[in-house]
């Protein structure tokens, strides 16, 4: 058979070690800023292989982080995989029951932890979910008091140790990364990423129509490395021969702007709130963001807002990318295609707030409710089912929820979208939020911003109710601002919704409430509300004739 | 087992269809220019696969072309490899038996012909050799006079073709494609590429470490599209959803410049002679040249000069690359690093003149005549051996070969190299005209390039003969200019190559010959005096004492 040598991280490791020996990889930890080079880097991670290979780490075997960002993760980073073994991050935001569930189905045989995730580590321990672990590393110089037994200190793990390390020939389907995604119901779900998917998606995040990363980039990942791979950027940086800079535990808007500041930060990537924080911070405090060219936001949707302060405000670009732990993780990037740059700038924004175009390598459909494929007009809309090389075929021992989530090498998003003419996707709901009412869907998320723009409404949530004649029909929950009268708020959203929507998506009822339930993470729940209104008796005899999708025509 | 799907072609041709629709493919054709979108582009590769259906090409297939680069050819690019047969590039310009021998040994079952080729194709035909060929497609609307019997031609063959083709899930390992090395000795050999090298290939060229192709170049590739996928740049401008520019066949310089002119050409690539021929015809005549970024050489080493001119006349950067048939070819991309744009123009240029920098996803080294790795500091010359996802572990049918040609996974690529501190690549020599004396390495191509530089000369070739003590010695094949004076030149030239190189490299004998013997590309043929001075005789008795490398310390 002809072939070649298989796709693996190795080669990433090599060209850093070797064609970029004097770049940077700075690193906030407690202990203070860390800075050494590729050449220090690579010698560091033979270091930890050899320990690890000394703790009895096989190939297969995986090897569990408990850890932020800073350099001692991305060590784990390529040692791990390189060697063999999986690297498995866990993330520590996760409920004790979920850590637990997760390390003892990863069987995890030993866990890097971090000083200050010691304590939340020993306190999610228990014999039976953690029978697998036979040894604890702490990320620093010198063991804390902890429970838990067979600790010891990183440095001292490495100390002894020789930097040459004969990275094996592994095959390119050897299981390499691992990360669970942590729905708000049921049990965690583990997704494993094989050497070819690490492998392809680093090489599809490196051109334009990715992050576009280049050797002389200065790249500060604030999303977490525990969060599928901090979006993939420890390994792409390291490709692209780019400097690493490493925020570390807890950074602050203050200290992410010192480290643009000092590190000459070029890219940089997080979730939207961090960079509400950043912004905020910057209204007060002056600091020189003149080196960064470009923030990629992605885990939820950047607001508009933000793409153009960041833009008008100081002249950097949003990356608004989309993805998912299935996906390892990148899946869309929001650039602008050749000629938008002379848009007004309004629309360039709207382009921008989208989730924007599918990376090369990646296939997708828009799927609707009776699994015919639908057009790209804007307007349509479906589930996004995807394929490719690094989307995932399967989870981690779940048979149920492959058949749930899973047809034909598809993977289904569970995000309901619209694609524009251009082919920029736009994500409207979750499929299990989408209110699906006379053959047709109805976005909660859109009508949720809608509500929530009204002056007399604090929060707001809608969800889909059952109804006997159109399957289920929108009830909106409104926790009312201080000063509203209910009665007349009421009215007025209900008008406002027919006139920014098609008439049948006004609410049939809205129901006023002190808050709007929340999951740990701070989502809206609407399980709960979903569960106590299960009936149809909140729309009986309130849903309106015209509510039949073509009573607009 | 975790995993993804297979890694092909297919999504590149998928998302330039539907997020590119505009973008435009320009071909000068024998009927002039011809100018569409990818939109019909894509409906054209669905008529063409249907036509080779109905054809009788099934899965695993080989489907033969003999063309120059157009529009049709292109179309076969994508359409034989992603219904699951294998597009195999014949050179029009090998000698008869060649294509006989490469016709006979692929088993095509039909070949796409060029009207300009027919003839020639018509010539090479032999019923044994093309048993296997079932039809002949001339590429045009329709057939000149010939001897070849079932020939139809192209336009016809996809005249009542639908465009709608249900493409189908291929593995990563489905041979897609398929290219004959033409060495000097011996048969060709051939390499097949599979889904996945070619897919991997393509977004390894994509990033800044290898072309750096966007969405808004516009790409012409005047390297012929039988020569290793033009290097990749059919399948990467796809990619990428940038415009393509085919030059058609035999392009004049006149052609290139109005081409670059009129589309606006962003990105150009071939071998050094074609833009000798560019900046000649530049010189005369005018040309708004204000569009073009890159040039990309490759084939046989850019001359400084070239690049010089390139940027100090036209602000045009050469991208000098390397890379084999076995290869898909990419292999080094001599880009400058961050930081070397302010190096003095002539370092740069030196740079710029070297091979450059593996891309992302291979590893290398160079190996000395005793098997051990050499070190990287600009002197040190061994052989080249690369491995990685697109570099092939094997020839087609030819085990001899391979034995010869591969060592646990890693192609011993035949060209012996210095690499620099930076990890810069530079082809010094050929490992088989590399002169082997007391255990070390002379560079012929390094002596020959001194020796030509001398007034007195006009060719020059050095070739190693045996010696008991040395293993071999260097012996200089001179043809003196009209007016030189043979004994006074020898001295010359002997005492030039002991001032610029060790005193060892200097040759033991000049010999004066009527002119360098040449093969069919025009290349030096080195075999024939190797042949011809297989003994002795020539240096015995002059081989200096101070011959010995150390000598020189």
């Amino acid at each position: 058979m002809p072939g070649a040598t298989a796709q693996t991280l190795r080669p990433f490791l090599w060209r850093a070690r070797r064609m970029f020996p004097d770049r940077e990889i700075v690193s906030r930890t407690h202990e203070g800023i860390n800075r050494y080079t590729y050449a220090e880097y690579a010698d560091r991670v033979g270091q930890l292989a050899n320990a690890l290979d000394g703790a009895g780490v096989e190939r297969g075997d995986r090897v569990g982080t408990f850890c932020w960002n800073h350099h001692r993760h991305y060590e784990t980073y390529f040692a791990a995989p390189s060697m063999g073994a999986q690297l498995h991050t866990i993330n520590p935001l996760l409920p004790d029951h979920h850590v637990q569930y997760i390390v003892e189905n990863a069987e995890d045989r030993i866990i890097l932890v971090d000083p200050s995730l010691v304590e939340k580590l020993a306190g999610a321990h228990d014999e039976e979910a953690f029978a697998s672990v036979e040894q604890f590393v702490v990320m620093g110089e010198e063991v804390p008091d902890t429970s838990l037994e067979n600790v010891v200190d990183y440095e001292s793990f490495l100390e002894a140790e020789s930097a040459e390390y004969d990275w094996p020939d592994l095959p390119g389907d050897q299981p390499a990364g691992m990360c669970y995604t942590s729905g708000t119901t049921g049990k965690p779900k583990g997704v494993e990423y094989t050497q070819e998917m690490l492998w392809a998606h680093t090489m599809a995040t490196l051109p334009e129509a990715g992050l576009d990363l280049r050797s002389s980039d200065v790249v500060m990942p604030v999303v977490p490395m525990f969060h599928v791979n901090a979006w993939g950027m420890p390994f792409s940086t390291t490709a692209a021969g780019a400097k690493h800079v490493y925020p570390g535990p807890s950074p602050s808007p203050a200290d992410l702007a010192s480290l643009i500041e000092e590190e000459g930060v070029t890219l940089t990537a997080g979730v939207p709130t961090v960079w509400l924080g950043l912004l905020e911070y910057l209204e007060e405090n002056d600091a020189d963001m003149s080196s960064l060219e470009t923030i990629v936001i992605g885990g939820s949707a950047a607001p508009k807002s933000v793409i153009r302060r960041f833009d008008e405000e100081y002249d950097v670009d949003v990356l608004h990318a989309w993805g998912m732990t299935e996906m390892s993780p990148i899946g869309t990037v929001s650039r602008l295609k050749p000629g938008m740059e002379s848009l007004p700038a309004e629309e360039r924004y709207d382009k921008q707030a989208k989730q924007g175009l599918l990376i090369p390598g990646l296939e997708m459909r828009v799927v609707g409710d009776d699994g015919e494929e639908l057009p790209w007009d804007g307007e349509a809309f479906g589930e996004l089912w995807v394929r490719g090389p690094w989307v995932t075929t399967e989870y981690f021992e779940r048979p149920e929820a492959n058949e749930e989530d899973f047809e034909d090498g598809w993977l289904k998003t569970g995000d309901v979208v619209t694609v524009d003419e251009e082919g920029y996707v736009k994500i409207v709901d979750r499929a299990k939020d989408v209110i699906k009412s006379g053959g047709e869907w109805i976005s909660s998320v859109e009508l949720e911003n809608a509500l929530m723009a009204h002056d007399g409404v604090a929060e707001a949530t809608v969800v889909g109710v059952p109804h006997q004649r159109w399957q289920e029909r929108p009830v909106a929950f409104v926790v009312p601002a201080a000063s509203a009268d209910e009665e007349t708020l009421k009215t007025e959203l209900v008008e406002m919704v027919k006139s920014e929507f098609p008439k049948w998506w006004a609410p049939d009822e809205v129901v006023f409430i002190e808050e709007v339930p929340k999951t740990a993470t701070g989502k809206f729940d609407k399980k709960v509300l979903r569960e106590e209104y299960d009936d149809e008796s909140l729309v009986e005899g309130k849903t309106p004739e015209d509510a039949a999708p073509d009573a607009d025509d």
